[in-house]
């Protein structure tokens, strides 16, 4: 690493960051500015930047290639920023390093620092212990409003927040209370801080609490932050709902790219390599084109039937996409409410009792539009459909309940299939449902079709 | 209204509420108790609970039949009660209620409350104006920190949020600067407020802005409150970061289900009556079943062919889905990428020129599958494709490169196409998608069978 390459930036890294109108350019604007360089150009900018103006750019979770721009700096100015960053953001950029540059940076952070880090690091990825931050105000139970004030005071700059205040117990250390700063400086300094204290039960996660039920809590309760309680009962941290924010973005951006039938991304979508792009594509095309190939085996199970009656295939697109759009409303809305926590697995019958009936309606819908198309072509003259005609449209109409019917329960069942074996209920995408419906809707086609039509056209 | 139903079941209430652990219950607790109970019954238990608890409860939006509840108490009650929630949760409330209830219930509103109720129903729903809170705390910035801090300590119960204070200019009124508390109490007393004031530009929203561009400033810069400013300087209100999560919630659930094919519920599934649950669903079911209907018409088009060569109509549902799920792929990256602001209107072409090689590539891979199947089944003797079987292989892999690239590109550039017609991007469903490429995709396959196939099966 050129030291040396330094020096002569400052004048860019000026012009850069603070152009016509001096401090008026904001932490989110300098994030987004030096996303848009080349990872050495901005580590070159960041290092040049006043330590407090970097630190809170390193902040931001927004920041492409942070832990790229670090392993590009000196390792001491690298190790100095670190240690004035909140923790919980270093041990996401320490995930991010490879194993060298991690290992050579660990040794320069403060003890401390280092400690909490890996502490950090030992928590299972998307927990409440991974997101936490151990940088919160905490204060003995036998402090009175007055400490407590003067603690936060002298504490603040260096905390996520200072807005929630956690009261342990002077002996065990075990979270006695929270109070919150705005009801702390409405106390008189000689009360007891538990004077101002919150009312009730402490809302509280455990470490491996997952992130979505951490989010979940956070909204229902409307806390700031969260407090974070260790087996033994001792308070480990604390998640703000900053991180919060981001996590429900990340979250709800994945889930959305899987219910299109991929990978997610985790990236945005210009900064993906093509290569990624396609490997985080391909691999469910890929399967769900084999999963699909069962349409080409029961077409070709049925080929006998369409040799004989031509003008059923004329129907086979038309009657397999809507199977496979009423399950992916279903689907939508079963995932949808999971992830909420509106439903819960054992829901599933409840779930099963609406869609049911919802099916048949919705089928017995579109079949009376299908109904209506062949009699409607059929007597103005634009398609001949054949002497049994009207049986045809008979088939087209209780195809298309059975269909629907079908896509409906599929594609609501599916989520918590998933879900009950362990997987990612998100996994049951529009295209994963639609797969599933076109097989078995071909099969009901046809064989509705055999009922009806055997004797005439079959 | 009887009001003599309410007096038996106050220990009713009292049993409801409190359990054992007396005062061990929080809010979000009640919420979801009052949530399980009818209207009347709920409204009941509302109206015997102490001031102060019921306005808490009343001021969370996740509180089913609010407007209802509050229809259903004695209209003096109701009143007191509004007239101690936050505005913005009163003004919500009132849209949800009948010209009727509400009039009656305005009347008895105090002037303050009813004059900023009235000025905030003012604003195009999903505004900032529309879900701003006008109470929020401002100061004169010829204050001093002490000053500033005695102010926030008298006001503190009646305003959603203290940690941002509004500094505004003493003759213009106009916002002058932002103090956190958390800055304001490390300041020196007779300090001037501004000493402790953020440096730097203020973040802010102007009241017509949506609350999807709100969101994504107060995550963009994590803030805890936004401040709204009319056309003419004047702060208008805040915004606070329970508001945007809770909006998030909303627009995210809404765009779910709009992906999924269907208009949004706006209410959770299990509690959405079936004839509104038919409602939101049959209108897109129906609208994409007759675009699929053009399936049918491009089928009857090529009859001749399909008669001629039976082979073809085996892989029509496999072609089609592939492109339909190649679409699917694309719009839910782009839909996520242009809610999350990574992508503008004005980058379709960046996003078109990274399309067609993705679309390319991933339908050669579907292709050489494809076209390994039919050398598979048929040199193992699973099915006999003809005597021609290794053209109908090569016209299998060339649809596919076409329908997938085609799909790649519909469902990449149909987003833009909604936003460019000021439509809601997020209408452009997976079923959506693939209602359009299927027609086009059967047009594809046909044409390039005619070419491959001419003079033999064709």
């Amino acid at each position: 690493m050129n030291i040396n390459r330094f020096p002569p930036r400052v004048g860019h890294a000026a012009r850069f960051f603070t152009g016509d109108n001096l401090g008026a350019i904001t932490t989110a604007e300098r994030v987004e500015r030096l996303n848009a360089l080349d990872v050495s150009e901005a580590a070159a900018i960041l290092a040049t930047l006043p330590q407090q103006k970097a630190v809170r750019i390193l902040g931001r979770p927004e920041l492409h290639n942070a832990a790229a721009m670090l392993r590009d700096m000196p390792t001491d100015q690298a190790a100095r920023l670190l240690n004035a960053t909140a923790n919980d953001r270093v041990a996401d950029l320490f995930q991010e390093m490879g194993e060298d540059a991690r290992a050579h940076l660990f040794s320069k952070l403060d003890r401390t620092t280092a400690l909490a880090v890996q502490h950090l690091m030992g928590y299972p990825p998307r927990t409440a212990g991974s997101i936490m931050t151990t940088e919160f105000v905490s204060v003995p139970a036998t402090w009175t409003v007055g400490q407590t004030l003067e603690h936060v005071r002298k504490v603040e700059r260096s905390r996520e927040t200072v807005y929630a205040i956690y009261v342990l117990n002077a002996e065990t250390q075990a979270l006695a209370s929270v109070v919150t700063l705005r009801r702390l400086i409405t106390g008189e300094p000689q009360d007891p801080v538990l004077s101002v204290a919150q009312q009730g039960g402490i809302v509280r996660a455990d470490p491996l609490m997952t992130q979505e039920d951490v989010a979940r809590l956070i909204r229902k309760h409307n806390l700031l932050a969260l407090p974070v309680i260790g087996e033994d009962g001792h308070m480990l941290g604390i998640v703000t709902v900053d991180d919060v924010i981001d996590t429900m973005i990340a979250d709800q951006t994945e889930d959305a790219q899987k219910f299109g039938g991929m990978e997610a991304l985790g990236k945005p979508y210009m900064k993906i390599s093509f290569a990624g792009m396609i490997r985080k594509r391909a691999g469910w095309l890929c399967a769900l084109f084999l999963g699909e190939m069962l349409t080409a085996s029961a077409m070709q199970h049925f080929e006998g039937e369409l040799e004989k009656a031509i003008v059923l295939t004329l129907f086979v697109p038309l009657i397999m996409s809507s199977g496979g759009n009423s399950g992916s409303q279903a689907t939508s809305l079963i995932i949808r409410a999971l992830a909420l926590g509106e439903l819960k697995l054992s829901d599933w019958w409840r779930v099963l009792v609406r869609e049911l009936p919802t099916g048949i309606v919705l089928g017995t819908i579109l079949g009376l539009v299908g109904f209506a198309r062949i009699v409607l072509w059929q007597n103005i003259g634009l398609f001949d459909y054949g002497e049994h005609w009207i049986l045809v449209g008979w088939t087209i109409f209780a195809a298309l309940i059975g269909i629907v019917t079908f896509g409906s329960i599929a594609g609501s069942m599916l989520p918590f299939v998933l879900q009950r074996l362990r997987l990612d209920p998100a996994s049951a995408s529009a295209p994963f449902v639609a797969t599933l419906v076109d097989v078995t809707g071909l099969v009901i086609y046809f064989s509705v079709a055999l009922m009806i039509l055997s004797g005439t056209l079959l």
